[in-house]
């Protein structure tokens, strides 16, 4: 079976994200005084061949572990949905 | 009231994703092959204070469309969640 997978890698709340800040102050400029919080991490999709839905998933998590996330900084969260 | 937006920023599905193709191609060497179609974006959260869901949802496509996507290249996506 095919899944597709939704991957979202995030800092850490423990972390300050500058980027994010960056983008909050901006907002401001821009006349969105009511926009605060902003954090920036990466949005990831991806397709995965596995038998179930269980075998994908730890396919994809072994992905973000090893490449796609470092999770000294970062957490991740995957979605499946099967696609055929 | 007070809002959670969660927005995919992706590259559009007609461009080709440089970092996406690397990445793909990396999961080969990790030993896994099953993982194809890499296409990476951003993923950002904010909060957003509004009146109301569709006030917040307008103050969050406008901060997207000028600030955090670049339409050429990009299409977004919000999801919004009250948190109050």
């Amino acid at each position: 079976m095919k899944f597709q997978a939704d991957i979202d890698v995030m800092p850490l709340k423990e972390l300050l994200d500058p980027q994010g800040k960056a983008v909050t102050s901006s907002m401001k400029n821009i006349g969105l005084e009511e926009i605060s919080d902003v954090r920036i991490g990466k949005h990831i999709t991806l397709m995965v061949e596995a038998e179930n839905e269980a075998s994908a998933r730890e396919k994809v998590e072994t992905a973000c572990k090893k490449l796609l996330a470092n999770q000294i900084m970062e957490n991740f969260r995957v979605s499946l949905a099967a696609v055929e």
